[in-house]
């Protein structure tokens, strides 16, 4: 047989093709691989083609700002019809690519901020969503599907060689590059700083094709912190009900917690609650977290043992580098963070995922997605479902899943922790519990195959609010569940038309846990028991380590 | 508010202490991170302290035997009870280190070839297992609460400075070293070469600390060459019933498929069987998968559009070199593996995944664990699962979802395949069906919280036999399943146990299908339509390329 005349190295030639385009258009101008901020037009419209899926790092935090501006301007005569991968949208100008015809597609994790003008650039025809996905699934599909033929993402330093310093705001970058480089694909970075010498290779130089040095730093969105001055009394309850409720009754030693005042609350109960009914030890002691801010007394405390994290928090730097025992460092003394493989971290090596959500239905389903807003999932579907690859055995694990198969017949088998934990009212009276999600008619709007559900009824185990607890793992059908779920729903319509005697017996049975029952006395509930009650309480904690964004100082 | 009194380095400060120790046992037999092969005892006993937890590089491919031989070799009057990480034990000096009591605690994924010394060790208390993982799952735990001290890996090539090229065969690696170097660990790389330039760098040097040139390169192993000679006339049966029964049914465009002879024999149907029924460019286009041999033709065949890979095949690296468009490649020409990537590739951006079993209850439930074997289970855990966090929609997601809900009042939501394909007995005429799994016995015999299944019923979504399909996807209640596996495992004594009435029920609503019920032409099934028959038929379809491992060699 002859050797087969298909040509099989097209992304090759053309990655060779584009390099020596961008090559011309830059001539002198490159150093190394490095070149100056005001080329980087230069550099996209040689580099580019109509078409190109193009993954752009937004990240939950760190955002390669200056490369998706100079992308929003690149000329649409030029360059278009490009398909975006991002994990998150949440600057304006991951939107105006859309609105200027640069770029026609979109798959995605999250955008939060922008989610309102998403939904209407997608009702103009102006955006075309492939996917909404949880993190983790979304780079997966960059190595199967989805690779991208250019990337653009930030670093802290670089050297003209390439090699990149990512430092604590490392996050998606890693298996941006990873499916870029190793596909033919071109790799483009946004750098703060240009160095000699890099404090550490974070990223080798031979995945790396151009460096430019933006004009200001990458922006940063401090998510993780949370003012401890805004935790009510409600939510000091509910924390407290969680701990003896959930975190003690399933001696849950590994864990999550999703962004929030609920789990702020929570974390700042550890050291205080937590640690007078004698847990120390016991629980929370291994976490897939960011840097907290709220977590800092716990840690002080020695309640917590270590922290692997997704990414940083604006203002943590010194406070995480002085307790490399916690969290994550690097022989250079500054933190390693890794979305992909926390998300892995998140899913198969924690017993419980704990977090909030805008709305619930009778079956347990929750979702963030509500009219004229598409939001998407972030990290919570990955986290708040069941791992069911998992086959290494804790305490937690085993216990909810006896209790999920009691009285079938049924090979045993853990399960994960999945609580959501809301006030039966959220801002403005709205209802968190509802008959139907909004996702249903959002999904009909945006031509959606199903709703955008954030975490399904079937992975959710319990539903906290300040009524209690409902444990869905000790409901038997799906009338038990929705009696589970209306009996801790209050005041709200849904939990206003209980059936009050089921509601008793399952209450009697613990599948309704009141914080009574449990030995939760309500008039500890009040902001004392916060080992943080400011801001400034934090820092003072961290010992003056922690330094809060600007925004965030009231002192 | 003082500084707080308590130590925070205690890693640095003990990581500082064992690179002292070592220096000083080196002394100038160091230059730069490299050290003589000679040296290696001094480095161990010098880095190590007891009861350290260790992770040393066995992978499914690639070893570390040297580190892993050394290992062995120390003295367990200076280093004992260390805790071993390992995704698989697949050498004997794996276990020797616990015969000779240096190590007393494993926690693993896979033990194939060991698993009998495995059980032996276990019963006789010189070994006690932490817990059995999917690959995924364990190197979660690296990052929580398994963070190894020390870790032991190899490498293709290594510079003096540490920098490291993994190449086609990077597998474990970055995964491994990462949790070891960011959290204050000893990074120590066996590497065949030591070169000046590298022709890529892998991991970056500041990651290492020590590099040992091995006296030969690493052991490998082509654990996923199936010579097509070996394949038999039932497994082209049942290769025809999967194109035609599920990989068409369900459009099947991203998948997995396990290691064995059932699903070679699919690979070598696509050029022919699915060509002919039009399937080309409508399934099988994109896997997660290594360069299994088998799939030449089919690649050739322009069947396959893209492979990502969790490590690569001996015998394999011309021929992936040559066909960059299919398969992950450098800018260097040579592939790039990960398998923490891949398994998440796997697990979340595949619609099926495909692969054989030993035994196989009513339930559905299948364990490749037998009476006297711990074995483990590999990958099959995490990508014979529901990827219950997955959002995005594909046909064949979104069908399975469908029909797992239909006549339910539950939310839509789509569902993996997960197929279990076996012939009714198996090798010794051993039943594949099985009224209990051995896997009961095993974990009463060695202690574990429950029976260590490989893939769960729940998951399930067809078995698949000479006999037929059950599509468990279809069956309403525990008896219709127990059916629907009766009605496809033939002769053995399960399958005659059958409810005849009830079996061609089930077939007449698709929950059992036939080989005849969807036009498939038994006569055809004859090796004549495998589209390589030989070794020789897979280098000759490769155009030369493949250069198969000398055992598989008989011409």
């Amino acid at each position: 047989m002859n050797a087969p005349s298909r040509v099989w190295n097209t992304l090759q030639a053309n990655r060779a093709q584009r390099l020596q385009r961008a090559r011309a258009a830059l001539g002198c101008a490159l150093d190394g691989k490095v070149l100056p901020a005001a080329h980087i037009g230069d550099l996209l419209h040689g580099v580019l083609e109509c078409g190109d899926r193009v993954c752009l790092e937004g990240n939950n935090q760190k955002q390669a700002d200056f490369l998706g501006q100079a992308l929003a301007r690149l000329d649409p005569a030029r360059i278009n019809g490009l398909h975006m991968l991002l994990s998150v949208l949440a600057l304006p100008e991951h939107l105006d690519v859309f609105e200027r015809g640069v770029a026609a597609r979109l798959d995605f994790s999250f955008s939060g901020p922008q989610a309102a003008r998403v939904a209407k650039l997608v009702a103009a025809g102006k955006l075309n969503i492939g996917a909404i996905h949880t993190y983790l699934e979304l780079f997966a599909r960059y190595f199967v599907d989805l690779a991208p033929r250019v990337c653009l993402v930030a670093a802290e330093a670089a050297d003209r060689h390439g090699n990149l310093y990512t430092g604590p705001n490392t996050e998606d970058t890693p298996a941006i590059v990873e499916a870029t480089a190793f596909k033919n694909g071109i790799v483009i970075v946004q750098a703060n700083r240009i160095m000699e010498t890099l404090p550490r290779v974070d990223i080798p130089g031979d995945w790396v094709d151009f460096v430019v040095q933006s004009p200001r730093p990458y922006y940063i969105e401090p998510l993780f912190t949370r003012d401890p001055a805004q935790i009510s009394e409600i939510q000091v309850l509910m924390a407290m009900t969680a701990i003896k409720g959930i975190y003690a009754e399933y001696q849950v030693e590994r864990l999550n917690h999703g962004i929030g005042f609920d789990t702020a609350a929570i974390e700042l109960l550890l050291p205080t609650y937590a640690t007078d009914l004698g847990l120390k030890g016991k629980i929370a002691r291994h976490w897939a977290l960011n840097p907290h801010p709220a977590l800092i007394p716990a840690i002080e405390s020695g309640f917590v043992e270590s922290v692997y994290s997704f990414g940083s928090e604006l203002g943590m730097e010194d406070y995480v580098r002085a307790r490399p025992d916690v969290f994550s460092v690097g022989p250079d003394g500054s933190m390693r963070s890794n979305r992909a493989l926390c998300q892995a971290a998140g899913h198969y090596a924690c017993d419980m995922f704990i977090g909030s959500t805008l709305q619930i239905d009778l079956q347990g389903n929750s979702s963030t997605a509500t009219l004229g807003r598409i939001s998407g999932f972030g990290g919570a579907p990955n986290m708040g479902a069941d791992a069911r690859g998992r086959r290494h055995a804790s305490p937690a694990w085993l216990k909810a899943g006896r209790q999920a198969r009691e009285g079938r017949n049924a090979i045993p088998r853990g399960q994960k922790l999945v609580v959501q934990i809301v006030e039966t009212f959220r801002e403005h009276m709205q209802p968190a519990f509802v008959e139907r999600l909004d996702a249903w008619e959002l999904a009909e709007q945006a031509g959606m195959a199903i709703p955008p559900v954030m975490i399904y009824g079937d992975d959710v185990t319990h539903i906290l609010t300040e009524e209690g607890i409902a444990n869905l793992l000790l409901c038997r059908d799906d009338d038990e569940r929705e009696q589970a779920i209306r009996g801790v729903a209050g005041y709200t319509a849904v939990g206003m038309a209980r059936d009050k005697r089921m509601v008793e017996n399952l209450r009697d049975r613990g599948a309704i846990v009141r914080p009574e029952d449990i030995g939760v006395d309500k008039r500890l509930a009040t902001r004392d028991l916060l080992a943080a009650k400011s801001m400034k309480d934090l820092v003072r904690a961290s010992g003056g380590l922690y330094q809060p964004p600007k925004r965030f100082r009231n002192w």
